[in-house]
């Protein structure tokens, strides 16, 4: 075994908002080397990537790759192509239907790449920071598709084949509330100043307030009663 | 219904190579508008994607769209990086053990792409070119993979949540030796001298008759009893 080998790898899906920061602190906090994912796939918000390269940094992430792929090829989603992104929405509208930022596929791409990442590193556990209570109604974050993702991933590697082990994909937000998030980020001393979860392209790095995820973060705050230091960072920036 | 709609839609994944271009051509014989992905993924075998553009002329494809993604990002592959691609190997050698050509997860990342297409396209059929008779050994071309795949795509896209309709991949060569699949173009009338299989990066467009890809090939058009086209064509270059 080479040296550093014992230690327990973890390829970490990492956009630098709210919910796959607090994944990646809790990846590490479990002992995992973190190796994280971030994807330039056409996205109208690309000040994420930004965010992403400030958390892998300051959450001490052995690596981030970030992958260059181009999702607007295929069209389908206000994040990826000119569709207005949706203001306002109440939460039953929220949860009554898929909306349109939803990206055809995205989270089976990246967990894609995710795989070969993990089969390159010989690494065996793949942290992505999906929930399914508050959430925008995105088929690809239901538990029953990462167990389906799961199952098929074990039939797609070298390992798999071979029975050397069992690659597990970590779902640690599935059950938490957006103030649980919230709760247990600051439990783990992140700083979410860091973090970035607005949709709208056009709001030049201060959250416009009204996507859909911009709603479920202030309600994750207000709910856990803690103010979020990302918007007390915009707002002194807009003063 | 919008006016075509009623016209059966199937993505098909596109290489270039013997297999992918007959699994083409039997989609289009059961009737399907054909809508092909081809990638540009960091292999060194780029020749491979002039021979995709002339199949899906060839074979009346209403679409060829290519992805730009760099898996060269993971390396880990003779396919992607600085490995020797191997050459003269036998059939148990073939066999005995994944190769180094094979690339860590790329028909589940191709996969994916695909389900993204098709959701975006309304389409319910994917079609790819894998074999489980002679093959290279990768674990991304069993069956037991495939099945798993298409029951994870079910659950990851909106129609599989809005239970409109099922999604399949059809696997048409699975079963076939490589002789069935010339046999199979041939009855299709197909022009296999379209087509390009070797993997070696450095043969200039000239099969190199050593590697798997060319081994299998060849052996293929022999115990079919028929001439490889491809092959007549780059010996009369050589001339």
């Amino acid at each position: 075994m080479k040296s550093g080998e014992h230690r327990k790898r973890a390829i970490c899906l990492l956009s630098g908002g709210l919910d796959s920061t607090t994944c990646l602190a809790i990846a590490r906090s479990q002992g995992f080397d973190c190796y994280c994912l971030a994807f330039d796939y056409g996205q109208r918000h690309t000040i994420e990537l930004a965010a992403a390269a400030r958390v892998a940094a300051s959450l001490k992430a052995k690596e981030l790759k970030v992958i260059a792929l181009d999702l607007r090829a295929f069209g389908g989603s206000a994040l990826t192509s000119d569709i207005e992104v949706p203001k306002d929405r109440d939460e039953e509208q929220m949860s009554g239907s898929i909306p349109v930022t939803y990206v055809p596929a995205r989270n089976t791409i990246f967990l894609s790449f995710a795989l070969a990442y993990a089969e390159v590193l010989r690494a065996w556990d793949i942290f992505i920071g999906v929930n399914a209570i508050d959430y925008s109604g995105y088929p690809d974050c239901r538990p029953e598709f990462i167990r389906a993702f799961e199952n098929m991933a074990n039939l797609a590697t070298k390992a798999g084949v071979e029975g050397l082990t069992e690659l597990v994909i970590h779902t640690p937000l599935m059950r938490m509330t957006k103030a649980d998030i919230v709760r247990k980020a600051a439990d783990l001393d992140v700083d979410l100043s860091l973090t970035h979860s607005c949709y709208d392209p056009d709001s030049g790095g201060v959250p416009c307030g009204r996507c859909d995820a911009c709603i479920l973060r202030e309600k994750g705050f207000a709910e856990a009663g803690i103010p979020d230091p990302a918007r007390r960072k915009s707002e002194s920036v807009e003063k």
